[in-house]
């Protein structure tokens, strides 16, 4: 099942039998106060600063969501994907809550795009669905609906299903959903991460879809982060969470070992090549 | 499955159900020229140090080795594991590829100890099981035989029956075998690592055994071997290889970061006291 993004004049495949492709996650602002503070003012410098590091260190996909409070998303979306299209060929994932954003975001993008996101609630389905249909645009499904986030693989499996069945009425094609297994804290929930794996392995034994995570959730509140990020995204990459949405500065390498590993690095030069590219330590 | 070891008053149990049981690998000389050296003049000294670092470090076992060049491991190698089990209450893995070695350290070892390693050599066979028969150790179990090592997975997991099938002549119970897949280094063939994990798959679901592994060979020849190794211990802690042999010093937060990823940290305490146990970087 190959899930198809497009650039400007570059396809991206994401399928089990090629390699995990990285989403990148730092054109956002949440987190980022300065980032946050530009926005509001309408300075969108630092966009192609952040769209090249992130091409540079191994994306192949960025995410681009420009969500602070009180911005007009609807007028910065479009111009924040022409900047980074701009910058880079990448195709992008276009990431808002508001549906008129992700409209704009559609009318402008180059390729294919991957829209952030749809889930199970109603609203959201009704307001998402025909968007992706208009636009042949990729699609991240959340498992949650109406009535929250599911507690159990088997009920996250549901909404899945739910979520497949809805689209289709679109003319959506399974290949064109990239589930979410939705990553918790541990540090609030120690059987957290087994939940997300079971779920993403029910997925990908259930429907064989593709999926993405931002894994990095799960290690909120503990320490060495970094660390657990890496384990994080070997254990979802190995049951088929294969597009994660992570920062390609700190987790690029960690995704090329889980490819060379995975056997999807011939020689291993994929890996290499990014470990030369790194900033030197000393 | 449960693979029960005993040091002089402790028992660690291996088992699917368990967290992951790390087998420190620093008391052999292999790589490390001063204690060769230290071995040849008979000078034990460093072997205390070694324990205590690694027992500090999460080690729930330790693997003695001695088998530098020239040293008699027959005089030696129980000598090595009379300071060790004085110096931490830890289960022995008594490593050496010379039986008479084996059964001079399984006559002085407190508790129930580990061999490493029989395989499915004709001549390995029959010298080890009937030890491990006689002295009640449990064994690992290479899956290579007189025709070297299997290219695939079925062919390991082929080896690894007929060991199976060997030891149980021997009234050697599936439990006391932990099986090593075998890893190789993916600078030498990129699809070494997919190899091994496919082989402790198909070694868990069809003979249901617990399993250890050398993670570590996976990344020799290429950079950033640390980061390598965590992943792959990931990837095979995944599939069923619960009792890894690596260097705890360097190894030992990665493998507790598994154990809270799957699932197996209550409140993640044992990976926030492995963490502030840690030398500070700063």
């Amino acid at each position: 099942m190959q899930t198809i993004l497009r650039g400007p004049s570059t396809e991206v495949i994401i399928s089990p039998e090629t390699p995990i492709v990285m989403i990148g996650e730092r054109i956002n602002p949440t987190g980022r106060k300065a980032f946050s503070a530009e926005l509001q003012n309408g300075d969108l410098s630092r966009i192609a600063r952040d769209a090249q590091a992130q091409a540079d260190a191994g994306a192949l996909v960025l995410d681009v969501n420009v969500g602070a409070a009180s911005v007009d998303e609807v007028a910065l979306l479009p111009a924040a994907i022409q900047i980074v299209q701009d910058t880079v060929d990448l195709p992008i994932c276009i990431d808002s809550a508001n549906p008129a954003a992700l409209e704009a975001g559609l009318k402008v993008v180059k390729g294919r795009a991957l829209i952030n996101s749809v889930n199970g609630e109603t609203d959201k389905l009704a307001a998402v669905l025909p968007l992706a249909a208009e636009y042949d645009a990729a699609l991240i499904a959340l498992v949650m609906d109406d009535t929250g986030i599911p507690q159990t693989p088997g009920q996250r499996l549901e909404v899945a299903e739910s979520i497949l069945d809805a689209a289709q009425k679109h003319g959506i094609k399974p290949e064109d959903l990239l589930f979410d297994p939705l990553v918790m804290a541990v540090s609030a929930d120690h059987k957290a991460g087994t939940v997300s794996i079971e779920t993403a392995r029910l997925i990908r034994a259930t429907l064989g879809c593709n999926m993405t995570a931002g894994a990095s959730n799960g290690s909120h509140g503990m320490p060495e982060r970094e660390l657990l990020n890496t384990v994080m995204l070997t254990l979802l990459g190995q049951v088929g969470v294969n597009a994660p949405i992570c920062n390609p500065l700190k987790n690029g390498l960690a995704i090329h070992a889980i490819n060379l590993l995975l056997g999807f690095d011939e020689w291993g030069m994929g890996y290499i090549q990014a470990y030369r590219a790194l900033p030197k330590k000393d």
